[in-house]
């Protein structure tokens, strides 16, 4: 089994709900890749007894843990003193600690308060961390079971002192077994769906299956431990791929370059020398502001009123045949503009449909290539910001079949 | 002394690091404001003696906790068991929970996969709590000393339910003595400028004084005591509203109805009766997306080259003369559309300049109104997203600070 890692977070900012803890989040990443087992995040606020308690709790159920915040000059920075308490341990001067805290001062020309002092007591067996990029140095700890690392909650100075020094100990202190982790990355299936079509696939007890559902795709995610056999692993997953279909549009994890939908449709677009134009309803410039900075995207127009959108080409729409209306479009902005590609994206439903979470609306996405037109229909309910979203996301993944087919 | 609240997030995408826990954070500040004392956030992953475990400890540490995902259909989800386990209870089906589930399905035009069946499931003696935003229905239970209240982790629907439901529930169950948090909201100036210009105003010792930058804002917070005397408030405030000036483009608290930048601007078009048709270069879509479903903004278009912005409207342009070519575009818009109001945003710097994080692209935002031309220039640098985002709030803002002048 693989040691059990904590992360503890210590900071009233972050209890209240001033600041994000995004120190955990990393913290976790990096350790999960090392091969710990993350079991627990916990953020208490800056009460002694609160934080006494918890580093008890921790010390006789983690192998090891990070604690990020309270190392700072100030009364609500209370680790060291927790510590001590906590264990029974004595607070010992650092000379070589509170030599680094003046040297911070010293060069940026500021004189250091008294308080800074406090920075260089650490719990007697203490190892100290330097801290080259702050005023607060860290230390570490072995206390029975648990062998606790105790940064800055500054995130900058936290990553360079976990990267340049908390990563090497545990790699030494610890025999770590990295984990491989293969996500498979889908649209237009939901959760439950994608476990109805892998349900027949039988995964051996050792791999770990996961499921995430955002905003912009659902991932299916296997973790294989260290020594699983390659072959086995692209069997397993090329078998669950194939059961997802179409629908796959990335996977991340086997060595190959990958990423988000946008991240996919990106490559296949420069790799095949193509550029686009679009014109957008539903996604109303989402889909144009999430391709940012693509040289590929020529050109895209956003017009409240189809009839309007009609004008603006010199083109005749009907709404009740909207995918008529949509080539139409596109057969326009293909002779007036300079773009290879047309995609062209119209719904149905009128505006109180559109922002009516309980209903849906039916969306007509239309591309044009040399090889004619291609299209797809799809309804999407729910709150208006999930309806433009996926709006942008299903057209360009209408973008991202064409593209994949072609390059098969 | 107030009734304290844990946070318990569950989720083997929180533990690993693969999602950042914003849940934790929003609700605690919530949960602040209403006058509750957060003491802890937990996060767990999806094994069930963990989870067993700290629904035990909370039970008996807390007087409340909010607990957010593990309530899909998947293997994965096992919160409803893992209460029904801990607190020795059985699980009984919900026929109208069961209803609301298949309802969902239905409106998509999806089967209901068998699994989700057991999103129907809650243990004996709890309540449930109805979701009209996704398939899992959360619900709440006494527990000895804590109530527990279940939610979903999916932000937009765990935002809902605590606001409909929660949030209502807690105020009857506890006295609570709320603080009174005002927040004034500022775009175009950085915390530390904030800070300088505040500096000469005396803040009394009771009211705590915080920043928070976020991408779309950097907002200043005052947080009052319950009895804090209203006269005396709205001094304070006025007197660091007028410090800010210009930039201040909304203040929350104060019993008006406020919100983001494109709230405040979504009122101001409104009460106006104005409409509005977009040129956006930088911004590539994300202006006229960001403005979803508003019936105001008729048309908007994107052209990555200046040339054939210029040649699709037939107005000569010249890169080293933005203004002029951005107001020669609006003119245009002006004459051939429809809208009242025209906004147009250009910016200088190659792609290069554009992508690189260390390096400051110009824009040069013009607004034709019936008075004749308003304009503003803005430095932006930082990766291309913020370059991006910067840019449709500083146009739309352009926009806001004409139509709040027209106002007085």
């Amino acid at each position: 089994m693989n040691p059990t890692l904590e992360i503890f977070s210590q900071g009233e900012e972050i209890v209240t709900g001033q600041t994000v803890d995004t120190n955990a989040a990393w913290l976790s990443e990096h350790a999960v890749n090392m091969g710990l087992t993350v079991t627990r995040h916990t953020a208490v606020g800056d009460k002694l007894d609160d934080l006494i308690a918890l580093l008890r709790e921790i010390s006789i159920r983690a192998d090891c843990c990070i604690c990020t915040g309270g190392l700072g000059p100030t009364s609500d920075d209370l680790t060291a003193e927790a510590v001590a308490k906590a264990f029974d341990l004595p607070l010992e001067f650092d000379a070589v600690a509170f030599e680094q805290v003046k040297r911070f001062f010293a060069l940026r020309n500021r004189e250091m308060p008294d308080s800074n002092r406090k920075q260089a007591m650490f719990p007697k067996g203490a190892e100290r961390i330097d801290n080259a990029w702050g005023t607060a140095p860290g230390f570490s700890l072995q206390v029975g079971r648990c062998w606790f690392a105790f940064v800055p909650g500054v995130p900058n100075e936290m990553r360079h002192l976990f990267l340049e020094s908390i990563q090497p100990t545990l790699a030494s202190r610890f025999l770590l077994q990295p984990n491989r982790l293969i996500t498979i990355r889908t649209l237009g299936l939901g959760e439950s769906a994608i476990q109805q079509r892998i349900d027949a696939i039988e995964i051996p007890a050792q791999v770990q299956l996961g499921f995430r559902a955002s905003p912009d795709d659902v991932q299916t995610k296997l973790l294989f431990p260290q020594n699983y056999p390659e072959a086995a692993m692209t069997t397993l997953v090329d078998k669950m791929a194939v059961e997802l279909g179409d629908h796959v549009f990335a996977i991340d994890g086997l060595g190959r370059a990958s990423g988000d939908l946008v991240f996919t449709v990106d490559q296949l677009m420069i790799a095949g020398q193509h550029t686009l134009a679009v014109a957008e309803t539903a996604s109303q410039g989402l889909l144009a502001a999430k391709c940012i900075g693509a040289q590929w995207l020529l050109e895209s127009r956003y017009q409240q009123s189809l009839e309007k959108l009609g004008q603006s080409l010199a083109v005749t729409v009907n709404a009740d045949d909207l995918i008529a209306s949509a080539q139409a479009i596109a057969g326009e902005i293909n002779k007036t503009g300079c773009a290879e590609l047309v995609l062209v994206q119209l719904y149905s439903g009128d505006n109180k449909t559109f922002h009516d979470k309980d209903r849906a609306i039916i969306l007509y996405n239309v591309l044009l290539t040399g090889d004619g037109f291609h299209q797809t229909t799809h309804s999407v309910a729910g709150p208006i910001e999930r309806k433009q979203n996926q709006a942008a996301l299903l057209a360009l993944d209408l973008l991202r079949r064409y593209l994949q087919h072609k390059e098969l």
